[in-house]
């Protein structure tokens, strides 16, 4: 008998075969097959994304869950343009779950919801009993206001440049760090964070824009494959400008793991229009959490769907959307 | 240490009061006071609201966990006057689930939105390890265009009527039965059903709706309650007048519950105008889901922010809201 698999829920290949055969292909609708992280709805006035939350341990360095959850769905909805404004939030607590730690959840939650100018205005909590659920999952689901039309995955050209907004695979990295209580990366935390205001900077500053993603669950490696084979292009991407930090390299070494496929959950990738390269990454330093933002490819037509990657020596191979089991409970 | 309770996911009086202290108190804004199963938004054109669903079995007579997770969604919409329009679908799925189950669960998911003309619009597909979660857990949410201004719980006079749509307890009976592995009741299912159709028509028909809720997890007692409090108005229930089938006066027998405390998932109560009473039954009463649609009480100011129940004997007594455990994983 089939069974569902860790792999099927690695942000990589399974997970997409897994969407495809059985969500995609019974909901299928023209919203659905964008296949955009946000709908877009509404006449194209509003974004709307949905994400739910498992990730173990619930407190790490640089975030807990809470604000994992509401970065999450903020970030989907920013990477299409919007200005994120209602969430619902929706909670499955194990029963016998401490008290004060839903209260410095909801806290960690509070305070990232004010950073994005948004509101819970609609929410769910259910108790199921001991070993229903491991400890606490959150769901949010957010609508946001579309200010900036026509950022899509499918509309990536050979005019456009690939830029990242900061290091990679943080997240990931930090994630299991904590959860195998590994000391030695002392400076290793999540790159947690909310990603409305950059965007909004972009968009105010003028900058052209073609396709935006949070590199969630699959990392950037994730991301550009997705790009490659949506907008039907080749993206090259040169090794030595991919920005890691020795942290990150020295888990993805015990792990086996490159750094482009590690989760991340405050860094993007952003294909710009070539011409528009200088300013938005010049918008991007005036941030803290984007000051080394740097470009990382370009496009072209030689593999069509590919992502191939440009060592330093002067070889290439392709850049393979991740499979296997990964990290689960990543997010 | 203080820690979250099985009784705090009752619907009822621990429910409300953990929303209160930790959700309400920290994301408390406007909209969310109004304390309405979705939330308004958009000018009052828009409807907003999400659910969780954790039920065991995952499949029971009457329904399965997919066809709950679009009709509990679609319901609260509904209730807000609203046409459901764009869900989002995210699972939580427990490694080694049946793939066979999976795909029957997105089959009765499509079926149902089909019922609602509402499509899935994003989605997000988790796996997590064994044990980690029990089977799957499915979140829904969504928008919904309200076709009707006005409907809610802090609005009901003394010119209102109660209705109630159809006999109450099947969905907490059939659960327990199933879950119990009780045979006897053999004509006994879940109520789960979609209720837009029905709510439109009343709409359509010119029906002054006051106040409209499904009654789900707490059941009636909790909608009753809960309207009695937040209209401050006294509601007088004939207790004659509620249908109850023998099957759930059987199991609330069992269980030591009343049939009024048992979660519904089909089932609404409305306040409505008493000059619009009849209209309001003939409407329902063309609908086979609501053939036994009822008045079943009135609206006073004697004790206000309480429900008193008359029984067949001339006696009286308040309803309160359910407390203590229940049945968890309900819905």
């Amino acid at each position: 008998m089939k069974t569902v698999t860790l792999a099927m829920g690695n942000g990589g290949e399974e997970n997409q075969a897994l969407i495809s055969k059985i969500f995609y292909k019974a909901f299928q609708n023209d919203i659905l097959n964008k296949k955009e992280d946000a709908a877009v709805i509404e006449q194209g006035n509003l974004a709307f994304s949905t994400d739910s939350f498992t990730v173990s341990p619930l407190f790490f360095p640089g975030g807990d869950i809470g604000k994992l959850s509401i970065c999450g769905t903020c970030n989907d909805l920013a990477m299409m343009g919007a200005l994120p404004k209602y969430l619902t939030c929706s909670v499955i607590i194990e029963e016998g779950f401490s008290m004060r730690e839903l209260e410095k959840i909801v806290r960690s939650m509070k305070k990232e919801l004010e950073c994005n100018h948004a509101m819970v205005v609609s929410g769910d909590t259910k108790v199921v009993p001991r070993g229903s659920v491991d400890k606490i999952f959150i769901n949010t689901t957010g609508i946001g206001e579309i200010r900036y039309r026509g950022i899509s995955s499918n509309a990536i050209t050979t005019n456009d440049v690939i830029l990242v907004s900061r290091d990679v695979g943080c997240h990931g990295a930090a994630i299991f760090a904590a959860r195998e209580g590994i000391d030695l990366a002392s400076n290793l935390q999540s790159d947690c964070a909310s990603l409305s205001d950059q965007v909004q900077a972009l968009i105010q500053h003028g900058v052209k824009i073609t396709a935006l993603r949070d590199a969630t669950r699959g990392g950037v490696s994730a991301v550009l494959n997705e790009w490659a084979v949506q907008s039907n292009i080749c993206i090259e991407i040169q090794e030595e400008n991919i920005p890691v930090t020795c942290e990150v390299q020295g888990i993805c070494e015990m792990l086996g793991f490159e750094a482009l496929d590690l989760a991340n959950e405050g860094t993007f990738v952003m294909a710009v229009d070539m011409q528009d390269e200088e300013q938005a990454l010049e918008v991007l330093h005036s941030f803290s959490n984007s000051a080394n933002a740097v470009r990382i490819g370009s496009v072209s037509d030689v593999y069509r769907g590919k992502v191939v990657l440009h060592s330093s020596y002067g070889t290439k191979r392709f850049l393979e959307l991740p499979s296997g089991e990964l990290l689960p409970r990543i997010c």
